[in-house]
């Protein structure tokens, strides 16, 4: 028998990504990218972990507790499984990133506790973290854009050019107006991507904690051109005690191949591992799911979940124009000494999910299942056999219009229109609306040779993925890992743990995409074409206020009357004149089934 | 004990109504329209009795087999109903009348046999009965539209200015061209409010048979103006062959206080009870609906079923213009005497029942209960707090536009968009159309000073005719009996039958209203306002060709393209490139859940 050889010691990388209904931590091989194990934890609080305000569907925010659960239990739990793995032991683990939706605000006292973990505080929804789609600030985004626009230093013109309600001064700015105690009790705001990190090495500190450039440089119009934040004075103008928190947050923001700080004593034993190991600079999920797919010049990755981002890179000595309706364009914010360019759209399994939901009849399963039985009936449509066109908007739209008070639209439905169609449509809408980044990107000179889609729609819809490539008619490719975000995390705790001195080379070993391409039917193609130039002009009448074919204002005076008709009250009961018989009779029946 | 006083005999007539999934025989009291007993026999074939052809939505036909067993059994088990009562006896009826849906043509042989009831003939669609509903000969109808909008004699001046695909002469030049074989078939056409009064008096024949004015002035262009028909030489110009079928119709059609025979030994017996009874010219169901709802100069009638037909009248002695958009503007086709008014909504309850059928989820019960908890949810709701606005035109629009190539269109959902605030939005929307419609008729000087409805929804819906008060501003009054259409097809039962001179006098004593009165509420009336000018706008701008800032194009083209894509057949499979072991595992999955 002959003697065994003893195989090299693996090293290992932990991502731990917070998405918007859980987090989920990953180990991974720093060799290749292998997943070894990884466990994922619901947020327990509210509805599948968000906080919502029935009077008000534009509130979205979370209980910071469960980002502290979630980070013990599902790294304590990947462990747990990645040591029943052969040659895995907790000190092979060599470095740690962590990836956040965001723009998630969090209010925090002076030592960068939570105010949501204060009892004072603690069923308060403006004390919560204010998630990413929270809404609730369009009027203070739209008055920072304004001032922003006439600002000599030209803070919007890196983000689109618009300023979102889904970003981090407008929240803390409506935090201020609506909810003055909460803002008075805060002693500063950290973003949700640079509290984790913060916390786990034991540096929450609001004025020493090391923040990631990818939240400050794409939500808080952070630029290095006029030296970090927005000046005070600019701050001043939109309300005083916002340039009091100015003086409360770093100077200086760093990329995520750049660590924080190294795990306590304390967090470690509570996951399994040991003390020490360096955590990386915290960023969006989008921006390490782009990692994790391997972005590179001339790969759009998309990340396609509840919602999309669209990101690419674009190499920092290259000349790159201000793109309007792009999210942001930071340097360093995905690939260090890249541009980082970040598109998205605001709902797109959301919408999904939402028909499921609430529209989907009980001959195609409970909510979830119905996915596939709608899917299954939807795939036989041929493109436009439906006569429907939908526009995407059920949650605003990102990109390219950045317009939280647009909504959604169908259009041509008959007596005879079914679930499927309607599914189908709405999935084609946001094909749709896909293509309207893509081409905006393009227009700007930002070629795309390669779209790669990660996420759980691109891995579990084969017939998306198909109407994504007719509808955009280029090739569309999917992740090989199906956790891009998280393993783009734990690239960044490969680079920060010393395995690669890049991320673009840790990138190169660790991503790759699968065999599966899905490419374009010419005659598919051709009617999304026709489809996608009508959808282009309801686009632009609906979406682009003072249009020449204006329905610019109807979204918005329908939410207008909206939020009239809910602060006013329940409905009035029906005013009859009637003897008594006749009242009762009448009440007894109910419907109208003609 | 007092010797019992012997009761002054009442007198009864029959009231047959054949609606669009069944038919309905009523037996009243003509002394005050006391209504004794009823039976509805649903139609057996098809889907709730029509026939659908699943390549195309717009094909709607009935086997005229069930028109001849609906009138056997419904009068047969009404009769059987009333002997049960206390002084009902079969010879005590004096008079029966027939009304129908329309325009609802039926292929007939040489004896005035409808085609469809040879052997031949018996699974072919174009060999049925084309129900009013029927939207396949939407080109004819355009044609006819542009060569009759030339003619001298200004044949569409009394319907609008515009011939719809529901009408006789569109389906019958569409069945020339799409089934030739049929047509050449066919000796003549026949209305079903014709064929069923004919059947049952024994006089079938196509060129002997009675018409009644109804039918034939709101769909074939009969008038007295140009001596009924059209003329030869204008039918000769759609086709050589519809000129010949004008000689197989009858010169002069009559109101329905005209009799066309009496019951036939044959049918007498099969129904139980005595030949010779006189019958009634029959006339469309709304419009007797209108008469058994007391229609009068003033009054508006709106029977609200699957569809709405709103019916006025108008002194015949009095000016009146030609009202653009209108279905026909006939004299005598309602009141004898007076001018009959028709418009309509091409579809209310059918969209109601197609988002039970299609779109609504378990929680709300199976399909038809669903009216109940959805109507529960959606009247706590206060108008406009939904932020959803809807157009009601999944069956096209009829009045004012019409235009059948026309489709729905909902703007305003979120994400949080509930089934019972669609389902709310949906009945809106028809008000709108109502609103729409009434409007037109004040603005040509036709002034509604009551509005009284009738039907399914006007009785089962408090919500609906809350609504429908809110948003024309109006109070609703709902007629007395339930069975309008029915009671003034009785009301012209009991003229014939000799026990009043005029449909007038019979009307004021056998109708009358509940005295549940819907009066509008003004705050909802201030908020409908407001969404009903948005309503207006999108309803120009899609509804219209050529409109300024015109969508008039959008819901024609996903029509065509949907055609197009139809007809070419079914969806191609995904087209990825991908080694074997990746299709397989991205097969097995399904579905879009983020």
């Amino acid at each position: 028998m002959p003697a065994k050889k003893a195989p090299s010691e693996p090293r290992y990388a932990i991502g731990v990504d917070y998405g918007t209904n859980s987090v989920r931590a990953l180990i991974v091989d720093v060799a290749n990218g292998n997943e070894l194990a990884d466990h994922v934890f619901n947020y327990p609080s509210g509805e599948a972990g968000i906080l919502l305000d029935k009077n008000d569907p534009l509130v979205a925010r979370q209980h910071p507790g469960d980002y502290v659960d979630g980070f013990i239990t599902s790294v304590r739990e990947a462990v747990k499984k990645a040591k029943k793995k052969r040659g895995f032991k907790p000190e092979r683990v060599i470095g740690l990133g962590v990836d956040t939706t965001g723009s998630t605000p969090l209010p925090v006292d002076k030592d960068g506790t939570p105010l949501a973990m204060q009892k004072k505080f603690r069923g308060n929804l403006a004390a919560q973290a204010w998630l990413w789609k929270d809404h609730t600030s369009h009027a203070e985004a739209a008055e920072i854009t304004a001032k922003a626009g006439k600002h000599k230093d030209k803070y919007l013109d890196k983000c689109g050019g618009v300023y979102s309600s889904e970003w981090w001064w407008s929240k803390i700015l409506h935090c201020k107006r609506t909810a003055p105690a909460v803002f008075k009790a805060a002693y500063a705001w950290v973003e949700l991507a640079d509290f984790v990190p913060g916390y786990v090495t034991g540096n929450t500190k609001p004025e020493t904690m090391t923040r990631g450039i990818c939240a400050a440089g794409h939500k808080a119009m952070y630029h290095d051109d006029w030296g970090g934040l927005p000046s005070k004075s600019f701050l001043k103008s939109l309300d005083p005690a916002l340039a009091d928190l100015r003086d409360r947050y770093t100077t200086q923001a760093f990329p995520s191949d750049q660590k924080v700080g190294d795990l306590t004593a304390e967090v470690a034993k509570k996951v399994g591992l040991p003390a020490g190991i360096p955590v990386a600079a915290g960023a969006f999920d989008a921006h390490t799911g782009a990692v994790g797919s391997g972005v590179k010049p001339g790969t759009l990755v998309k990340i396609m979940g509840t919602s999309t981002c669209d990101i690419t890179v674009w190499p920092g000595d290259a000349e790159l124009a201000d793109i309007p309706g792009l999210c942001g364009i930071v340097p360093g914010s995905v690939i260090p000494g890249m541009y980082g360019l970040e598109a998205g759209q605001s709902a797109v399994g959301d919408i999904f999910n939402w028909f499921v939901n609430h529209l989907t009849p009980a001959k195609y399963g409970a909510a979830g299942d119905a996915h596939v039985a709608l899917t299954k009936d939807a795939e036989k449509l041929a493109p436009g056999a439906s006569g429907l066109l939908a526009l995407d908007w059920n949650n605003g739209n990102r990109t390219i219009l950045v317009d939280p008070l647009l909504s959604g639209l169908l259009v041509g439905q008959t007596l005879h229109t079914t679930a499927p169609e309607i599914y189908r449509t709405l999935i084609e809408a946001t094909a749709f609306g896909a293509r309207a980044i893509i081409d905006r990107f393009e227009e700007y000179g930002v070629q795309i040779k390669e779209v790669v889609n990660c996420g759980g729609i691109a891995e579990k819809s084969p017939m998306t993925m198909q109407i994504y490539a007719d509808v955009c008619n280029r090739p569309m490719k999917v992740s090989r890992s199906a956790q891009t975000c998280a393993l783009g995390s734990a690239i960044f705790g490969a680079v920060v743990g010393g395995a690669y001195k890049t991320a673009e080379a840790a990138s190169k070993k660790m991503t790759g995409v699968k065999p599966t391409v899905y490419k374009p039917i010419k005659k598919n193609a051709a009617v999304y074409e026709e489809l996608y130039q009508l959808y282009k002009r309801l686009h632009d009448a609906f979406g682009t206020p003072n249009h020449a074919d204006t329905f610019g204002d109807v979204m918005k005076k329908l939410i207008l009357i909206r939020d009239h008709a809910r602060k006013a009250g329940s409905a009035t009961k029906p005013k009859k004149t009637a003897k008594k018989t006749a009242k009762k009779s009448s009440k007894k029946k109910g419907g109208t089934r003609a």
